[in-house]
């Protein structure tokens, strides 16, 4: 069960992801930017154009969705923002959110510094994802940019694992694979 | 006293980094390289000519070396790891390395899932972080380097707080501002 692999195509790009566990019975691919500098481009690439075009600013949480954003901003030529998942000792008056991750199977807090969060005031906001499932991160990085007086513009995520559950704009939609 | 902050040069740009205080009487610059991406690649720039040009692989730790390493990677065309500060539900037999961090005056917990733990083994490893000071997550990068096989290579850094305890290439020292 351990060399079962998902191919994924990007393009002129293809990967082999390995097939993770999330309940006894389905297995998700694992999608990493994480140290894929080509895997990072060619999706951004590929994200690009559902971005809408008049975004001011590209908002994610780290830290799975870094090297995809970071390629995006750099190709939108857009400043991002990075909600933390921790608090950092130097934040100051942070926003702090809660969000229920299906992923992670437990509750986590997402924190913005005050400094960044001022960022957000006023402009036009896309919230970019790696990978969403029930859309709960998303709802909470939407919540923090309409606290810090931001205006949500946009919902994008590179992949899904199955058919997201509110309106997101999703570039590829990876296999949920159930076995018996 | 909010306001004081330290002009950072790199080449032809320009940052006003704010001052936070690690105790009452010091004050440190903070860089950040996320959201950032101007300032990642000019600091990746920079600090390219330090990297061993043996090097095979870079190896840093998330969250905010991130975009630094990124940067640099797709310079140098080079694969990189990361390794997570909290365990991942995914991770499968990961390396676990304690470190004991000045920055944030309490231990942390490095992870590295044997997937990416299987990438070092043999190659050349190269440490890059955004900001050494006592040089303690280093140390313990450079334990997982060991324990997954890898040889370590290099220690970079681009900036540091005062001067290194170690031998760390690093492309710009940060002053650290005593105060009466």
């Amino acid at each position: 069960m351990s060399n079962e692999t998902y191919t994924l195509i990007i393009g002129d790009l293809s990967r082999e992801l390995p097939l993770v566990r999330p309940t006894p019975n389905t297995r998700l691919p694992l999608v990493e930017f994480l140290g894929d500098t080509q895997l990072s481009q060619a999706a951004a690439k590929a994200t690009l154009p559902l971005i809408p075009t008049d975004t001011d600013m590209l908002f994610t949480c780290e830290t799975s969705s870094i090297p995809l954003v970071h390629s995006l901003a750099e190709l939108m030529n857009l400043p991002y923002e990075v909600a933390r998942k921790r608090r950092r000792p130097y934040m100051q008056d942070p926003i702090i959110q809660d969000v229920q991750s299906m992923t992670l199977g437990v509750g986590e807090t997402l924190w913005l510094d005050l400094r960044h969060a001022e960022h957000l005031r006023g402009k036009k906001v896309t919230i970019v994802l790696d990978v969403v499932a029930s859309g709960g991160t998303i709802s909470s990085l939407e919540k923090i940019v309409v606290r810090a007086g931001g205006k949500p513009h946009g919902r994008v995520a590179a992949f899904s694992h199955g058919q997201p559950k509110m309106d997101i704009q999703v570039m590829q939609q990876l296999p949920i694979i159930a076995l018996d």
